[in-house]
């Protein structure tokens, strides 16, 4: 399939993005055939280099893939006349820096949007554009603070705990390409652009659901965290649980899961004991029951119980280590892993955009540019500029 | 504003999402000015009446607003044919059943675009529509262990833990929403439809870029959980410190964020010490930073370390409880949440969209209507049935 058949073939952004959350939304719309250029200082945005002295970390390589690499300084007059000139020739913006960021150099929404009514201007913050919090700064770790989940996350005889993967940035990211395409979509009607206000701390909010929900149920009071167990201790079977060579996470949501899971386990004589009859029941007897599939989990490597209880339609998975993660054969099968040669750590598994469609491939997945392998090409196409510009705007450090 | 400015306010969905995932990207829709019938089965989706004996639950409230609610048995034949006259009229169908389940009943993707060529059939599940798991279940807590984030998740002494925050499902149910659009978008050029498909394990990979970033720095090697820490322990400050009536989190991305922190906390002499002079210093220093941090954060209650901190521009934030998100100032001001009377609970907060457009308010929230309120008024409209027929299709329990 050739590129100009991608669902966004015909849209071109500026990708100011840094680190997780800007650059996973210019990554999804590169992934979705967009033309993503993306714009750093001139020494590179932080994750170009993070950790090891390798030419990209592994973190920037993985999400700066299928990009235009310029550099362009936005706090040089020079830079931001050059943006405004680009900006004419372009559908979308994205940024994350800090909030205020872009205005404090005279090349905000406003003033962008100016130059271009049908322009797309989208930025993500930790707290979002408005409230007495807009101008606080933010990352997934305090996000995870602020947003309550920390609060219910850990055991219960352990301090609030943080997840190491980094979902708030990610939702984040996310939201702010679905508010692309939302604005995208009302432009085909309006022929106006918008200016989107994503906030983390909004994005992050309903993943409280089930939190919130034994909250409610009981009157307003939060309990103590549960480990692996559920929030409200509300469902069971639902736990991790040992297996013989690491652990594997079981869960029951209806009274045909716990029945096929007693099949699994060979002890169908299980469904009939009063103490785990019903869900209510077996709440009551978690302690029993987990022990009973503990057992069981115990005798078998995690491998062997993942395909035992999937086989007998139980939800049920292995806890896969990072390096399980990488050789993953689903992900692999889908292709949202691939394998690709990388100056630095040799080989390592880039990925492919999650948002799949029916017969369509989302492009072959490119090596990250080096900073600024396309600024001339792409100031002489989009602004213009010639050669002798060029050579003036490198030498006040405008780009 | 007037419903008919939404961005989405031409498009049209059925929206079969039970729980979170698929009723999520339903919500993202009608808070985007869709108009979204919900389709339930007759005894209603699993989480209407979750928990308590209230009307509906918690989480059902939260994500069933602005929406319309009809009943359709897929299980009956007639309850099929009346599907395939609706879809007609729709612009799109989603679902996060388990796999396959549409295709049982003869009203798959493939049925239902044959019969409206503009179709977009978006489904979401654990592990996507190919691959060696494509008929596995999967569910929040077995994706966390899945995807290996429960294994860089807990304390180095403990288990793998799962967050409580349901992130894998949330991240499923935006990206749905995300190839919705993303499909919608194509359709304005192609005048086609599309099939999305969403594996929620897709999803969830990228959120690992820390611990993978880290991975590959140590050559291939998983270290230890890491609880609070930074997962390869190469960023300080960064951690989660105790206050003196809770915890605050507390990150320090560049030299300037550590200099505002040595100010904030009345230390600056801390920047000149060679323990502390650079991230790696401060990293291979950690436990004593920590301590000189948490002795200060100990002094103060966890609201005057956020204000401090964040006046002196580090990114900080109290580690608040549910009781503290629900009445959380920003997200009250954002009127991401709104609170609104319930059958059950008295008042609860519901919420708004994340996807926030300059100008425009989303839609007002709305009660959850009981299950079945509009089916009767929609099949007229929209299949062209009489009351006759709907006395019929009710009788032989269709609808």
């Amino acid at each position: 399939m050739s590129q100009s058949d991608q669902p966004l073939a015909d849209i071109t952004v500026l990708d100011f993005g840094q680190v997780y959350n800007g650059p996973y939304c210019g990554f999804l719309l590169a992934q979705a055939g967009a033309r993503v250029i993306k714009v750093e200082s001139r020494i590179g945005e932080t994750l170009r280099t993070r950790g090891a002295a390798a030419p990209s970390s592994y973190p920037f390589a993985l999400l700066n893939t299928n990009k235009q690499c310029i550099t362009l300084n936005i706090q040089s007059r020079d830079g931001q006349a050059l943006l405004k000139k680009l900006v004419q020739h372009v559908d979308v913006v994205t940024e994350n820096f800090a909030p205020g960021t872009m205005d404090k150099y005279g090349i905000g929404a406003d003033a962008l949007c100016a130059l271009n009514p049908r322009l797309i201007y989208a930025a993500s913050t930790g707290y979002g554009a408005s409230g007495p919090y807009r101008d606080y700064l933010g990352m997934d770790i305090t996000l995870q603070a602020m947003s309550g989940v920390m609060s219910v996350t850990g055991e219960g005889d352990g301090p609030p705990l943080k997840t190491a993967a980094a979902f708030a940035d990610f939702l984040g990211g996310t939201h702010l390409y679905a508010g692309v395409l939302t604005a995208l979509h009302q432009r085909t009607r309006t022929s106006k652009g918008s200016v989107v206000d994503i906030s983390m701390q909004d994005c992050v909010f309903p993943t409280l659901a089930t939190a919130l929900g034994s909250f409610f149920v009981a009157g307003g009071k939060q309990g103590p965290r549960r480990g692996n167990k559920h929030p409200g201790l509300a469902l069971a079977p639902y736990n991790v649980y040992p297996a013989k060579d690491g652990y594997v996470a079981i869960i029951c949501i209806r009274e045909g899961h716990f029945r096929n899971l007693c099949e699994a386990i060979a002890q169908p004589a299980l469904v009939e004991d009063e103490r785990f009859a019903t869900n209510a029941a077996r709440c009551k007897n978690m302690m029993a029951l987990d022990a009973v599939i503990g057992v069981w989990t115990q005798s078998l490597p995690k491998w062997e119980v993942f395909a035992k209880t999937q086989a007998h339609g139980v939800i049920c998975a292995p806890v896969n280590d990072l390096a399980d993660v990488i050789r993953d054969p689903q992900l692999l099968s889908r292709e949202t892993l691939k394998w690709r040669p990388h100056k630095g750590f040799g080989e390592i598994p880039q990925m492919h955009t999650p948002l799949r469609f029916r017969g369509f491939n989302p492009p072959e997945l490119t090596d990250v540019p080096a900073l600024g392998t396309d600024t001339d090409r792409i100031l002489k196409e989009l602004a213009g500029v010639d050669d002798a510009e060029i050579a003036r705007l490198r030498a006040v450090e405008a780009i």
